[in-house]
């Protein structure tokens, strides 16, 4: 079903001094590429001749000899259309639409002996991607970054769902203000992260989400990073001008680039209406197809874990004993046991149990392996080998289990931030998992990383996650990365990279909490990446109720859980509670149970930034439907149509709603389970509470099913 | 064969005023150990009643918190003895003695709740071995070190033979002068090396050997570096306290410490004769018997290769192609081939039959594999990857070719200083060799360190070193590095690390060009800690000779090269030059083709650091002794007994000598082959030419054989 509608256009001459402009295949978005007297590379965007980005300039400093800013000449120009579509191995859509216009400029410095790079902007319908390319010739083959000064220059003030300008974290909460408050505000959102390293100038993170006063919805980001570092902005709030700020290396070098080579993609999503953000696919298209020849053996996985019950019951620890200074090449068997050990034989044969009856793919299972004890803080190079279970964790025994009842153990690679003892021990860390039956891991990178000096967004660490990936795929292992850096859509080139964390999730919750707008931001900003793990499904919100004299709540209702699993759209999905706490609500725990983890399609329904996100998709390769609404502590009534049903014909709707008494503060596990008739005219008006949320699941049904039911 | 005399002596107290003195098993090395009155401990060394170290202070500073400078109460006090012997599975000695008597002491920080570390003494008797012990305690798991404060307070103005302190090199020339005199020639010896990194400061490299106006050698160095990084000294040239300057990290740190752990040995070699310092086993007794169980698949390996040639020949490039950037992914058989590629599938048949005619053991191949093209000077990571060869290179069909012939093709690993990468591919390239029929490998790290940031010498990559020592010998593959870290007496606990480079060896013969005395040093400096792949026996001295325009010229005659096969100790020795030149003189090849490279006994006979050295061994297991005799620029006449030989037995001497009109700048080609008979009573008085050298070989001779020899 792939089409392919290409037109090309080219132009050389010696010299093009007359602006380039192309449009979106709408109409709506035009970009004008223009060098100034000075031979500077500009840009500017508008959307429906609204102005988004105003004149900006484009280009690199390098750390020895002439930079790439000035003294160009446009040298050659070419334009040329595509509309195509091509299937994802998983996503939001079953198809996804490829439809662009193109415009390529070579620059060349003729002071530089005709040393040239290539500007290539592609203009879709909801915004725009450009990168520098830099060809192999005579005069370039190697090059050194000192910063790359790609300007973002805004019309105004634009209010900001932003965090802090970091080197190694994205795990801040968000804050939103005018561009222009962000000063203000900024010391007060640098909160203590595990092993941070925030900007010293004002700066923030992409993806950053801008609402302009005007009403249009603006988000800037990146696509496709690959052998580069990461992207913060810096931020002029005087003059509301943006620009590049790389992660440097450890000795303060920002890239180096053998040609031929190109930067990522800088992408500026750009529509007057929110809904159009969510289901941009602009940044996915940006990224290559996949790189593996066979991708049968990449499925999406939903999963429970030995993980919730670290941060709230207060009974479990990853390490298995109480000593403070462990090496890997002593003998953990002869440590006395905490008698806190999570990952044991009982608990995992008992989540094993829960996950087979209950229809999951696999059982996360962290604190498996030895050096728990003494894992982080340390700057620790040989923290763990990622083969050694501790003594009361038999892998042997526990797969076969697992295998007999149709069930995978998750495998789990904390690295504590240590990437080359990771790297030395990759290949039988896979064997290992190869050998075992393993057929994903949970990686983690939590501290500061070695080789020191390096930083988890630093261009070495970019490459060693997709290392990882794609080591990973010659043993068939899906890879699922905490505390790496945030996803650019590499999930489309490498698809077994398949979630990452990259952001606050439900952990947070367990330590000082999330907004209860927290997830209506993440939606416009870490998810335009890339899928997330944020391991939803917290049914017992009151962290008080384990008795461990917490008084941390999750700040949600039982029922915004359950919308998470469609908000939030990733093909990995967890249910990170605790079994006994599913059992207690097993009306509720029947849609995470349903809800699927692929879609055909994605109906993005309502949403605002910070206040509300309802979306509605479509079950892969099956009449089925999920519907996931949320909102912030303000309650609201959300208006949600059912039109993409088939017409004509009905469905029963099971509706999953908080009750009248419900919030996320005082009444969180109040809800209601009812089921409707419902039709594509059918509309539905539902009130959530406050951080409250709505779930649908719609089937189809037989007339017995569908007997006694009312009609939506 | 081992015998052990063990006594120990064990005080416990609360507190130990006095000094703790421990002589050498001879009472000649006098050892005192001294806490102030600020609780700062303090050593001092004598030899035969000489000073040779003042009062000098121990004692490291940490990053953070209380450093372990002072304070210091003495909580404990042992002492014991030890004499036994051991067996090296490869060296100048069939049986090693070590016999030394030991003081341990434990220092107490009273006011940071009695945490404690320990130093450890060896005395010798010839020299001084100590190191910092860190055991784990509750206050006490992690530290980082900012450095280490160990003095050594020499007594006078030293003549010392040094090489400027660097972070990453020790491919410098030596400077000869007086301690106070190092200030004004540093400038002009720290000449241009490849990724260099000159310390700033006042400060030269270890080992450094000194001579003091009262007659002592004194040699400084250290032993069984692991996990820490390699010792530089500042030079205070005013009061000639010379102290310990540790490499750092990418951030600045000088080593990461997790107790239980400790310092390498800081080692001082002292004798009033010039021959004991080269007789020293000292070194070799502080590291650790070896960490193999399985030690029978090392051998000492006598090679030729496909090397000289890059250097002198004009014609022959490591690089198939003359492309000038290229990537591992490419199709380099698409390459145009430049015509001057060395090792081809022809040129390396015909070192293997060369190397089979005359029976060497293998054949070092550089250049055989893609990446060549671009390799050095752009801090690439990815440069080589170990296991793609040249289309003009058939691995299986000169494996084949060479195993029918039983000779080895000795694997090269490049790295580039890109350890990362290296380590990454460490077992795909590890399992080539062993796939291949390779057992040894000669690895590389010209070039600046990736992780960047890192040096040669930091702590990191002297567990890069040893990381790739030990993962060989699960391949069972020997390794011979260059551009490493300089040795530390590690050969013994990582036998299959059985030589390196670390020192400028007999490529500077073709780059420059090395000084008349500098093998005369080496055996005093580098060689102290270690076997070096010096790359000896270049026959074609004045490189003139190959038209290639180079009018330099190794700065030796022919008998000198012969010479260094037994004055350069090595389990690896190179019969360096080109097969055709050794052709030419089948005669003096012959020492070449019959030289030991493994021993029972070593007699060093003559020696002064910067002047000459002749030394005797006797071939492991059998009847057979090799002599090697050089000088430096000055002719000399060297005295050569045969006391070592089973009285009452004559054997046939072939003695190859500098011709009566032989130098190293005018004539250096000109040399005899004579024999004769030797008894143990023989002596021989031998002229060697200005930078010359005699050699002999002393065999077992039939009396049809002896028929017509003269005696000595």
């Amino acid at each position: 079903m792939r089409k392919l509608l290409l037109l090309l256009f080219s132009c050389t001459c010696l010299s093009l001094s007359h602006a380039q402009v192309i449009t979106s295949p709408d109409k709506n978005v035009t970009l004008k590429f223009e060098l100034t007297a000075k031979g500077e590379p500009t840009y500017q965007l508008t959307y429906k001749k609204k102005p988004v980005v105003k004149p900006s300039a484009l280009g690199l400093e390098l750390n020895e000899g002439v930079s790439f800013r000035n003294g160009f000449t446009l040298t050659n120009s070419e334009q040329k259309s595509v509309n195509e579509s091509w299937e994802p191995v998983y996503g939001e859509q079953k198809s996804i639409r490829n439809n662009y216009n193109e415009l390529l400029v070579t620059l060349a410095q003729k002071e530089q002996k005709d040393r040239f790079i290539r500007i290539r902007f592609r203009v879709f319908n909801d915004g725009l991607g450009f990168r520098y390319e830099f060809p192999q010739q005579p005069e370039l083959n190697y090059f050194v970054i000192k910063e790359e000064h790609t300007e973002f220059n805004l019309t105004g003030d634009h209010k900001i769902f932003w965090i802090p300008g970091d080197y190694d974290t994205n795990e801040y909460a968000y804050t939103t203000s005018n561009i222009s408050g962000i000063a203000d505000l900024i010391k007060k959102a640098t909160i203590d992260v595990h092993a941070q390293q925030p900007i010293k100038t004002l700066a923030v993170q992409t993806p950053a989400m801008m609402k302009s006063a005007d009403g249009l919805y603006i988000n800037i980001h990146e696509a496709a990073l690959i052998d580069y570092p990461a992207m913060n902005l810096n931020v002029d709030d005087k003059t509301f001008k943006m620009s590049s700020h790389l992660v440097p290396d450890a000795v303060g070098n920002k890239g180096y680039v053998q040609t031929n080579a190109q930067s990522p993609w800088r992408t500026i999503v750009v529509s007057d209406k929110a809904t159009d953000i969510l289901a941009s696919n602009l940044i996915l298209n940006l990224n290559e197809p996949t790189a593996y020849k066979d991708v049968s053996w990449i499925k999406p996985v939903k999963y429970i874990g030995v993980w919730w019950e670290y941060f709230v019951a207060g009974k479990s620890s990853w390490a298995y004993s109480d000593e403070t200074n462990v090496k890997l090449d002593q003998d953990f068997s002869k440590f006395s046991t905490n008698n806190r050990h999570g990952a044991t034989n009982e608990n995992v044969k008992k989540h094993i149990d829960f996950a087979a009856e209950h229809g999951f793919d696999a059982v996360l299972v962290e604190g498996w392996n030895i050096g728990w004890e003494d894992w982080f803080g340390n700057w620790k190079e040989n923290v763990f080998d990622f083969v050694t279970p501790y003594p009361d964790f038999d892998v042997k025994a526990l797969q076969k289990y697992a295998a007999d009842k149709g069930v995978r153990i998750m495998m789990h690679h904390e690295t504590s931030g240590s990437a080359t003892n990771y790297e030395r021990r990759l290949h039988q860390a896979f064997q290992f998992m190869a050998d075992h039956g393993y057929n994903s891991v949970k990686t983690g990178y939590v501290g500061k990383i070695i080789p020191r000096g390096e930083h988890h967004d630093s261009q070495w660490m970019v490459n060693h996650y997709i290392h990882v990936a794609k080591t990973a795929a010659d043993y068939k292992i899906m890879v699922n990365s905490h505390e790496a850096v945030r996803p650019t859509g590499l999930h489309r080139t490498y698809p077994n990279w398949f979630a990452q964390e990259s952001a606050r999730g439900t952990e947070f919750e367990a330590m000082g909490g999330l907004a209860p707008e927290h997830a209506t931001i993440l939606p416009f900003t870490r998810l335009m990446g890339g899928p997330m793990d944020y391991t939803p499904g917290i049914f017992q919100t009151d962290l008080s109720y384990y008795g461990t004299g917490s008084d941390q709540r999750v700040n949600t209702t039982l029922v915004k859980q359950l919308a998470y699993y469609v908000t939030i759209y990733s093909p990995l999905q967890m249910a990170a509670d605790l079994p006994e706490n599913y059992t207690r609500f097993p009306d509720a725990f029947q849609f995470i149970k349903d809800v699927a983890i692929d879609w055909d399609e994605t109906y993005v329904q309502e949403a605002e930034p910070g206040d509300y996100v309802t979306i509605a998709r479509k079950a892969k390769g099956k009449n089925e439907w999920y519907v996931g609404g949320i909102t912030d502590e303000n309650p609201r009534t959300a208006t949600i149509p059912f039109n993409y049903l088939p017409a004509g014909k009905q469905f029963i709707a099971t509706i999953y709603a908080d009750g009248a008494d419900a919030s996320y503060d005082k009444n969180p596990q109040s809800y209601t389970v009812r089921k409707v008739i419902v039709t594509s005219k059918s509309q539905l008006k539902q009130r959530l509470a406050s951080s409250g949320g709505v779930a649908i699941s719609i089937k189809e049904g037989s007339r017995e099913e569908m007997k006694g039911l009312k009609k939506l």
